[in-house]
């Protein structure tokens, strides 16, 4: 489908100039990359693995289209003979506990029956939450979303909120950032300048990645720490394979699983019924799991 | 409601006899016998770890009833007001990657619009795949079901190798056993006739693991070995929280979070597009996570 051809084209460009960046900021790791097409389309699936900071990461492009299924019905609420979807999306996992997790997603659905949507988001999982760079992160994202409209970072603030959320454990994922879904702008203006956010976002992401890791990156950490970083880590699996809602479409829809599947942790461990000390910096964090934290004017 | 509450304190006693046996089988752990009540019901989650051979255990007995949800609704497919629900399940991790993973689950479901069911099953899930094993294991199911009816085994394995398939791999989770679910005896006799089927495949569980400690506790292991452990574990976390009926009702229904997710293992990895050398062992495992292979009688 026609938007979905051209947009493609933009995420795809964008995608190797995130990963050049990503690669800078590390300083030692490259990218492998992996061309993947499957009978629903193709893909390019970037991976890193041991470098300096970054312990793994992934950073996806792909652009599907097929057959609308019941399953794709059922998901998504509406009726449809055929759809076409591109997007990128990113995770990273580094070594130090002290530097966060991160998650970028952009991307874009279209079905033969004349409705489109974008979607994303950006959010921030430290095992250790920093508070100032908690607010730091959330005014970036509020600078680009201000651009654009005024509404942007309060709704899709709340939204990541609500959507990075592990309910079985009434906990955030991390400390949020935005996230929306289903955008359909009115207009070709309005589409245009939606676009023009969505490849925003992008670009900041590895931005974003590299100041974290020139802050973070000598920290120093014990055992407690990695330990801590492992359940923490066991969370997150938690939340992708039971809530994330691009890693459930794409395995339903016969996606390509290890590409998808790459957003894994490298390790992860549970432990039944583990609770920090009080007033540990593991339990501090735990208290900062909530929603609705107004992080831009943190004290 | 009436058959829940007797079933529930049988499968109560019986989770005390199959702890003590893996105690014994194990020689030095003991399960942590942790009750919890919630809005929900109650239970009781005995967990043990860092035993001899057993590096971590679930072994959990539950009692609930409420109010039956849309959620419920439509998941179950069916209509009612209230439901009550009994159950046991357990899960092992132990350390010798030669040793297998095991699963066992009987439960018992009633809701207050005349509608009751039996499910469960027990499976096995080895990390190195030893065929004779794997036939001694079947053969064991096969007798106790033979007992009750002669269609159990062939119908129910048939349903285990449906069941516990990741099917986003492929793959199945290991080489299967029996499952059965929504099973609805008709009359008196064949109630209590299945009840008794339940009680005797809870009563097997633990007899087959203590022998399968002894073939296997001792079997040399190295590094290799250890970490093809840990991603097959991973393999075993993405079937529970992506497939497990139990895991998502569990969580879907407000359960004990922490005793449902006492079935995660102590660790897990993943690792993009991991691939074992051709006609290694661990290529030799894979080669044999199929449905249908007629366990009981391979060569």
């Amino acid at each position: 489908m026609q938007h979905t051809n051209k947009i493609a084209s933009i995420y795809k460009e964008l995608q190797q100039q995130m990963c050049r960046q990503l690669e800078e900021g590390d300083g030692k790791a490259v990218f492998q990359q992996v061309p993947w097409t499957k009978d629903i389309g193709s893909g390019l699936t970037c991976v890193m693995k041991e470098g300096n900071v970054i312990e793994k990461a992934g950073l996806n492009f792909s652009h599907v289209e097929g057959d609308f299924s019941p399953k794709m019905e059922a998901i998504l609420g509406m009726k449809a003979n055929k759809y076409s979807a591109t997007g990128i999306s990113s995770i990273i996992h580094p070594y130090n506990p002290f530097m966060p997790i991160i998650h970028m997603n952009v991307r874009y659905f279209e079905l033969d029956n004349g409705t489109s949507w974008f979607g994303g988001g950006i959010d921030l999982t430290p095992h250790y939450i920093n508070k100032a760079q908690a607010t730091w992160f959330h005014q970036i994202l509020k600078d680009i979303c201000d651009k654009y409209d005024k509404n942007y970072y309060p709704d899709y603030k709340t939204w990541a909120d609500n959507y990075f959320f592990n309910k079985h454990r009434n906990e955030t994922r991390g400390v949020g950032g935005i996230f929306f879904d289903r955008i359909q702008p009115k207009g070709e203006e309005a589409f245009e300048n939606f676009l023009a956010y969505t490849i925003d976002l992008a670009k900041a992401y590895p931005n974003i990645y590299c100041d974290l890791m020139e802050m973070n990156k000598s920290v120093e950490f014990n055992e407690v720490n990695k330990q801590w970083q492992a359940l923490r880590r066991g969370r997150y699996v938690e939340y992708n394979l039971v809530y994330d809602r691009g890693t459930k479409f794409g395995l339903e829809s016969g996606g390509n699983t290890e590409s998808i599947l790459v957003s894994m942790p490298p390790m992860a461990q549970w432990e039944y019924n583990f609770a920090p000390e009080a007033d540990s910096a593991e339990q501090q964090t735990l208290d900062l799991l909530k929603k609705e934290l107004d992080w831009v004017n943190m004290k």
